[in-house]
């Protein structure tokens, strides 16, 4: 039997149009979709996928998630049994998307997959709220970090930029900006 | 008359279908797109879009490149005569793409804008590569720069970073590596 292959697929920051017109392709072949507990629930309807031939798995919900390990042999599960499978993720999937490790899973297993870049939330965001993170004549930089270091601590140092974009910083938004 | 509205859209990194859905309806619509120097000339065409009742508009060629001025009193040219307009930018049109300049300029004509963000080839153009930016353990920040600041020199100080993409570097690449 020929194995399926496997579409590891940004969905952008949220707005399934958002989402770009490759992976929009891969969820029209999918036969299975696992869908990022992130994403809003009604994501592939409102962008107009039918949905009624295909096995929809949302991956973990508000109380229980999945681990990284469950959705790795989840993906390959389904690809050798012969089924293409998209694995859709919010943002980036290799922007703070864990999506190196499901490649690297998927190749140690021979299985082939493919990456579509997704809109990253960290630049799309600004962008579409009209606050541009570059501007030609005095923005010539930004970095983009997570709020806190793996451990659970502050970063001690946020790189020196025109523009600093933090993610995942809401609960920690006090010690941020003393840290600033 | 009504005025016609304008899509400040970005295309992502050049491939054609690494434009997001809500960029390719933008383009269905439109009757004038004013489409980017660096972009590949039959990016419409192998996207799928009809462009025989359509008004193309390359700004500026290898030879002649369009002034921000001359391409913001076209945008509100097409607008006043009632026409819906595309400006198709490569990447994302806020991420050192000047969408911020247009947007303002727009603004201040009463003309109605909106900005649809794309892939940022900052980001995108490792993922599609399996560079990965982050990964969960060892990456928590990434920074983006030009090579070169306003006026021609190279930054003093790169941003200290877990992963750094420098765009525009190559002309000066051995610089930047002494700099680093």
């Amino acid at each position: 039997m020929t194995l399926g292959k496997v579409f590891i697929v940004g969905a952008g920051p949220g707005h399934p149009e958002l989402i770009s017109v490759a992976g929009y392709q891969a969820l029209l072949i999918a036969d299975v979709v696992l869908i990022d507990r992130l994403l809003p629930e009604d994501f592939l309807q409102r962008l107009g996928i039918p949905i009624s031939s295909k096995q929809i798995v949302p991956v973990g919900d508000e109380r229980s998630r999945w681990s990284q390990d469950t959705i790795c042999h989840e993906l390959a599960r389904h690809a050798r049994a012969g089924l293409n499978v998209v694995r859709l993720k919010g943002g980036d999937p290799f922007v703070f998307g864990r999506g190196a490790d499901e490649i690297d899973f998927l190749a140690a297993e021979d299985i082939r997959a493919q990456v579509v870049p997704g809109l990253c939330s960290a630049t799309s965001v600004p962008t579409a709220a009209g606050l541009p993170l570059t501007k030609h004549a005095t923005g010539r930089s930004f970095a983009v970090v997570t709020a806190r270091v793996v451990g659970g601590g502050i970063h001690a140092v946020f790189p020196r930029c025109d523009s600093l974009v933090i993610l995942m910083g809401v609960s920690v938004l006090k010690n941020v900006g003393e840290r600033l």
